[in-house]
């Protein structure tokens, strides 16, 4: 879970580009806080518009970040010509989301041929303190030789 | 898996308003298609800011709309003092999320005095026909007697 | 999730074969009751020695029944040059296993060339009458033209 | 993730009682190897009993040794006169089971009142060597004030 080494040495380039690509993270206020080889960091700060019915970061913004930051943390170690996709994940969520921001950390367990194994940590950012709010545990699927904008296909 | 009871008659009220209170609801343009006693669908027409690098539905997107209507159909089996936590899930996503709209089904699968176990298939509308592109399978814990404007609490 | 075309004409004698290879089912006292395409039922006689602190069967069984269950429901859908790996699953325990025999019913949910998502009921038979006690959804790995006797590989 | 103090000064006796009681952990071989407050390790030696098709361990002796490393974790943290259910696990299998014993170790990520947020990482020893074949991640129940003995219960 230390250290890897990525096949493509523009992975910093390569994982910015592909997360200005999603239009969702834009709708988030999603930041992209960290690239490194196995492990990403995304930033999100309190907004109304992400809240559930209590007033606190939504569940589904937790889960959200959660994929993003592991499907980039197993991103980062391919290739160029590669693209990725979530396979599955799941999540606990073990606090309520209450704070001035989330913060997701991705990293990889296990990289594979054909299948990634990754996890999430996300953290509650409240009076400077980070919290951690949920966890989560991913399968990626690496589509070789797909680079992304041609990748219109599934598992 | 098929006829539960609701404890409170105004189960869809409460359900609505619930709904209605959930700020990122509203981000992602989700409306409330059906509420019934331990089942409820949600429905999101496509935008350009839901989306992921291939322009298609964001699979945080997919995992929200599971999680919102698999804890509302749980949600709808209970008292109108009680609120309810998602405790976890995990989702498989199985196709890409290529349409004109998501349409996500809850339903409860095991009711429970703490805990309630529930399910959702998320589904994605092109040219008229679904099809399934996600499935979820969530925990739920039943905040007694904590109405949903006073609850900050935690599991 | 109703009907699938097996690739494998003998599908069930190829997946009473596999059955029968695993070690663990004898010691389980494992049945397969029943082999259709994409559906299997397995069943497990009660039996002190596959209890759980409480004298009921254990969440470890009905966790290993489960798995086997829907693993081979997605394996008798294969070619008979395929073999199958559990990705990864996950299970919700909704009841004691308190009875006479567990029986665990496996289905594919979406077959795929590399990925094929399936699921698991696992009921308790009490006195005659099935009880839910848990439920799955699972993730298989087809290892493509690498019969099962040669395979050890990994994903 | 790192120092939770116990409730139970006696909680090695009161984890190891329990452990034994459960009839599947001797038909396993299992042995409880570590008890420390919040951290458990159970190692199991290779036996062709508990094998899948391919004379490995059985993925469901995997799931089995990290629900149950990951559920006494959780349990050394709580009274003697609280017991503990296992309400869902996902895992993660990266690796055959291809060695001489299974080791698994689980923690806890997140004490609470009612829910547990626990995890286990489980291990094949080859040759002296540790590979890492499976990652889980576990929800529990406490069932306050309801001694192991008399819990018929359910979440």
């Amino acid at each position: 879970m230390s250290d890897f080494a990525p096949d493509n040495p523009d992975f910093e380039a390569f994982v910015r580009a592909s997360f200005r690509r999603q239009g969702f993270m834009a709708h988030l206020g999603a930041e992209l806080t960290k690239v490194a080889p196995g492990r990403t960091e995304i930033r999100v700060p309190y907004d109304r518009r992400l809240t559930q019915q209590h007033g606190f970061f939504h569940g589904g913004v937790m889960a959200t970040v959660a994929d993003v930051a592991a499907g980039y943390a197993g991103n980062s170690l391919m290739a160029a010509e590669d693209s990725v996709l979530t396979v599955e994940f799941k999540i606990n969520i073990v606090a309520p989301g209450e704070g001035e921001a989330l913060i997701a950390r991705g990293e990889v367990i296990r990289p594979g041929r054909t299948l990634t194994v990754t996890r999430a940590d996300v953290f509650v950012l409240k009076a400077g303190r980070e919290k951690l709010c949920a966890t989560a545990l991913q399968t990626l699927m690496r589509m070789a030789g797909k680079a992304e904008r041609s990748d219109n296909g599934q598992a």
